[in-house]
């Protein structure tokens, strides 16, 4: 890579992050980012991405649901497509790179193609998924879901908090609910999938890395319990007579700390605990939890639950106390394709830098992806691991790190497109 | 005890539990028992109490901040007085004995003397108190401070939670905020002060015992404290790299209980417990606990805190989790009068039950009424040892027994005057 050309992608890296900022200024509230599914400030993000696509070079289009779905040609007709994308809504008191960075740094790649008048033998897809965080119907990837046509045509009349149904959000913003499934992608010309995104974790940091490969999203469990002893008077009812709420799910919670900590890869969070009724003076009758627990390998994170099921039976029947398990959810991990985080990983190396490969904790549009094709994914260094909260940082360095691997990637995918199996 | 006398006495316990009842009906609210200093019901209540209390031949006053003071007189002019009494007010919700039985259980014997013609050598003076529970002024003993000449002026600016001052619910119900000082019973005359009261605890009932002879009402230590580590995403932050706050809160609640098993007779209770950001998905940035310890030996108490805090720096310092711990407030133990509570024990087990002597976990107006004469107490039996709960229940024979104890005892008393030191 000449000087030249690393002065460019510097360039570019800066121009994604000030994109970023544009994109930070079109929120719900006045004083924080709030970017929710169908608002008026979704529709803002998607006029101003939309020029921008089409600056590139990119024919664009926005399907019912309110995705953006722009097309860079191919060089060599009937090559297939390769999709880019992530999403552009946030949460509540968002950050401004959890989404938009990924849909910046790969419309980066495109308009410096078409700055440079070149062309990949295939076709690139450059998708702004309309809702990923699903903060508004309590659902994520809404977008992303309609595009694999994985959406679930029962939730149209599911309401939002001021009483909306998807369907009228929908209508809103200029889409037909009526035809939604007629937006799936027909995966016949895809070649994959590749999405960058800041990593929401501290690892990356910790090991003073710009990139790491994602290999997989991780499968989740999460489940509500409660202990139910006896609350009482703190001052008169003896220790050895008391049926503590509390200190058994005390006791719970250390011991998910221990399964995590002896489980390679597993990740297990309390993070709600209330106790009942909750007086300083009164012993706690009830203590209700939630747990969060993921895995890359799904009958190892099965494995980790059922210990735990069994775990805090056995707390319950020590102290007398009475527990409640219920499952909430669960999603299966999802795995990166082989070939194209090889490629990734290979990318990563010709930069310059050395290869981690490490799970994603949180869920990502790829889970939906995958469903059409195969996947890969880009993590980017943020501050602190910070993410879901104005704190959100990411570097300018960091940005052209991901933006030239992406390119090499593509070049990659290009190049070894004749020994595809 | 003749068969007529012992009918007698469950004549008048029944009798107590009706008054119970009745006085159950005044009630600030509708559905539940809330009875707070200076309401209508206590108004009424006092109305109720103070016609049972001349119907026994009592003179009854009011003082200023609204307690009922009555008075039997003695046989022998100049023998002093004996005190008796307990409180009318209630917690919010409340169930129907705490205080009242106290009351009503005293107003019988006096009754029962009155109706057999019968004077002790000394006076008794029986009193209500307008306020033990604290609940409207978020302070405990207004009633028997100002009887114990102990009521801090400074408090008379104090606002409920409806922004009357004090003061100006004392002028209210007909006192004067004033004159406060002037009620301060001089103590000069007194023999000494003996209330009954449910238990509110499990003991008695473990025991199968009807009453107890209290030996203490224990010293109290009030503490709040927090620990502070980092929020993260529940998917994202290996468990390595956590600083959970709610980890170190389980493992502090941990040792808070092996403490108190550890140091006889420790009661130890965390009532309390929040988390911050309280979302399924992110690990506890913070962890915010209440304390509350209690011991018969305010040195053992101390030492217990002292242990607890060291534990908490410690796990803090394991963790990387900071903590703040404030002592919101302490109390010391306040011992019985050893010569009445012996009485107390001997007319126990003359009225043919076996002593049990147990600390009370509680407050009571005696914490205030020990600074004017030796105090005894006397527990009932309640059964699940539940208290400030509506399920508050006593039986009709044990409140016999206690007003056959306490009958029992004010002849003990009368007999051990010449022996008085």
């Amino acid at each position: 890579m000449s000087a030249n050309s690393i002065e460019s992608i510097e360039a570019s890296a800066r121009a994604v992050l000030e994109r970023c900022d544009i994109l930070a200024g079109h929120s719900e509230e006045p004083d924080r980012l709030t970017r929710r599914y169908g608002t008026p400030p979704m529709a803002q993000v998607n006029d101003a991405v939309a020029g921008w696509m089409r600056a590139a070079g990119m024919a664009v289009r926005r399907d019912n649901i309110g995705n953006l779905i722009s097309r860079y040609e191919a060089s060599e007709p009937g090559a297939g497509t390769f999709l880019l994308g992530s999403h552009l809504d946030t949460v509540r008191d968002a950050g401004r790179y959890d989404g938009p960075l990924g849909v910046l740094v790969a419309l980066a790649a495109v308009e410096r193609l078409h700055a440079r008048g070149q062309r990949l033998p295939f076709a690139l897809e450059l998708l702004a998924f309309a809702d990923e965080e699903g903060v508004r119907y309590h659902s994520g990837y809404l977008g992303s879901s309609v595009y694999a046509g994985r959406f679930r045509s029962d939730t149209l009349g599911t309401m939002d908090d001021d009483g909306i149904p998807l369907a009228a959000a929908i209508r809103a913003c200029g889409g037909d609910p009526d035809a939604l499934a007629g937006d799936a992608r027909s995966p016949g010309d895809l070649l994959g999938y590749c999405e960058v995104h800041i990593e929401q974790g501290p690892v990356l940091e910790a090991r003073d890395l710009p990139v790491g490969v994602v290999s997989s999203i991780q499968g989740q469990s999460r489940m509500t319990l409660s202990f139910t002893g006896a609350a009482g008077h703190a001052g008169t009812v003896p220790v050895s007579m008391r049926r503590d709420a509390l200190s058994a799910a005390s006791e719970f919670v250390l011991a998910v700390e221990a399964e995590a900590r002896g489980t390679d890869g597993l990740v297990a969070t309390v993070g709600q605990l209330a106790v009942e009724p909750g007086a300083s003076n009164v012993i706690p009758g009830r203590a209700i939890l939630s747990l969060d627990m993921r895995h890359p390998d799904d009958a190892i994170r099965q494995a980790a639950c059922a210990q735990l099921r069994a775990r805090a039976e056995e707390i319950g029947r020590a102290r007398r106390v009475t527990l409640e398990w219920q499952t909430l959810g669960q999603s299966r991990s999802v795995s990166c394709d082989a070939r194209l985080s090889a490629l990734l990983a290979r990318a990563v190396a010709e930069s310059g830098y050395p290869i981690l490969t490490l799970p994603s904790g949180a869920g990502h549009d790829g889970v939906m992806l995958s469903r059409l094709t195969g996947i890969a994914m880009l993590f980017v260094r943020c501050k602190g691991g910070v993410s879901h909260n104005p704190a959100e940082s990411v570097t300018q360095e960091d940005v052209a790190v991901a933006l030239a691997v992406l390119e090499r990637f593509l070049s990659l995918v290009a190049a070894d497109r004749g020994e595809k199996p």
